[in-house]
């Protein structure tokens, strides 16, 4: 086993490894290797437990919060993680939060074509479309995690889901929630292939989100912040229903309709007979 | 009345006025001048509607999205607003926005004491407390205004209520729903003196929050980020209730979780016979 962290740290923020932890934050660079980003202690957590293929973990001791990131990096290294320290000056460069925490990896992005869909029985599952705000998206797999979802599937993503601020936004359930990204008739034609009942929630329904039957194999459908579901998906949907809303309608933001229809749904199968 | 915006823009980003915009992000010279910021379209018209007094209204043509801007300057300067042009440079520094949209203005904070607070019958209202981050209490407004709560009451503010990315992630709805301040004695002790049943969201209840009776004169209680609520408001509280996670318990924020009880009291007021 190597020494955990390596002896000699990286003291030069012009490092080339500092340089391209930077670059993964573009899009184009994490395209191109297939990279991406994990920062912090719960989401490095979640990432080994999901089994996330972890391919280098750069820490810096002296901005640990706890005493928990040492065994943490044991496990990394354990699974086959390159370990490399970072004095104070580079890993703040190549960190992206405001307060660093110590721990920044790079791993691998892992398939999620939906041909790979594969849920048990009665399935809860959240499908999102064109979400725009990366902090968005993550507080969706987040609340779906919560909810008990089996999956979230991303339709004609407007933001990559390996954004680090999805990564950051979602703590790490990006790793434990399984994602599926896909166009959307795509996505309309493997639900329907799979038997999943579909509810659209659109500010053009009429039904309350409570009165529509939540329970059994179920994807609820939440649209992008600016334009809400596509017509496509509005016309594939099994179901539509409204939450409404005594007050202002603009007021509810996309991750928090999602939330609501979910626990919805996680209510009425609790509380459904059998 | 005069001309909108006045006829010589201000062009010098060093401008005492430009560089009083910035220390007003600032909480220190928020408390010592009693003033605030609001930027953007939507906030600002919230903010004309809900009778905010707006002091100044610093104005970049240049940036507008769109072509309601000059009618909402219009209104604002009808209303006794001074009204002053920036040139681009000097408001994108005023401007805390990576996208400014050319509306930025100082209003009059308005009082928030809780003696204020007089609901009318059976109301529904948020409690929350120590909320620390700026961007959980805007959307907590904004959710709270969709669901027709009558009022929004912060004890302990971690965060003040009138920091500029409060009034941002409110979009604006801090000037719709009534707002109050005060610390947890004084909220325990206003809310029983209204008569005002108490539902506190605990990870440490075992009822779930659907099993609550949620309608009638209600306040939703909703705690810190890090900690939850406090044991004063543990104790006095009517009710504890759980959002009941399949899903991990960690992945639910505050805002997210004062959502799904706020609207689990919508769905009871509307079901609910009579």
């Amino acid at each position: 086993m190597q020494p955990l962290p390596s002896p000699e740290p990286i003291t030069s923020p012009a490092n080339p490894r500092v340089k391209r932890l930077v670059r993964l934050r573009e899009r184009r660079e994490r395209d191109e290797s297939g990279l991406f980003l994990i920062e912090g202690y719960r989401e490095l957590r979640r990432a080994l437990a999901g089994e996330v293929e972890v391919v280098e973990l750069y820490c810096c001791p002296a901005l640990y919060l706890g005493e928990n990131e040492l065994g943490l990096v044991e496990a990394a290294a354990g699974a086959g993680t390159e370990v490399v320290a970072l004095a104070e000056t580079p890993f703040r460069k190549a960190s992206y939060r405001d307060r660093p925490e110590g721990l920044l990896a790079v791993a691998r992005q892992f398939p999620t074509g939906l041909e790979r869909l594969h849920p048990g029985p009665d399935p809860l599952l959240l499908v999102v479309e064109a979400i725009e705000k990366p902090g968005n998206l993550g507080t969706m797999l987040r609340t779906a995690e919560a909810a008990g979802a089996e999956a979230v599937v991303v339709c004609d993503p407007a933001t990559d889901p390996f954004n680090p601020n999805v990564v950051r936004a979602s703590l790490g359930t990006l790793f434990s929630v399984p994602l599926f990204v896909g166009d959307t008739p795509g996505a309309i034609a493997r639900l329907r292939e799979l038997g999943i009942r579909t509810v659209a929630t659109t500010p053009s329904a009429s039904m309350p989100h409570w009165e529509a039957d939540l329970t059994g194999p179920l994807a609820v459908l939440v649209g992008s912040e600016q334009y809400g579901l596509s017509d496509a998906w509005l016309a594939a949907a099994d179901r539509k229903v409204v939450i409404p809303m005594p007050g202002s309608v603009d007021s509810l933001n996309a991750a928090m309709a999602a939330g609501i229809v979910l626990f919805e749904a996680v209510r009425q199968r609790a509380v459904a007979p059998g």
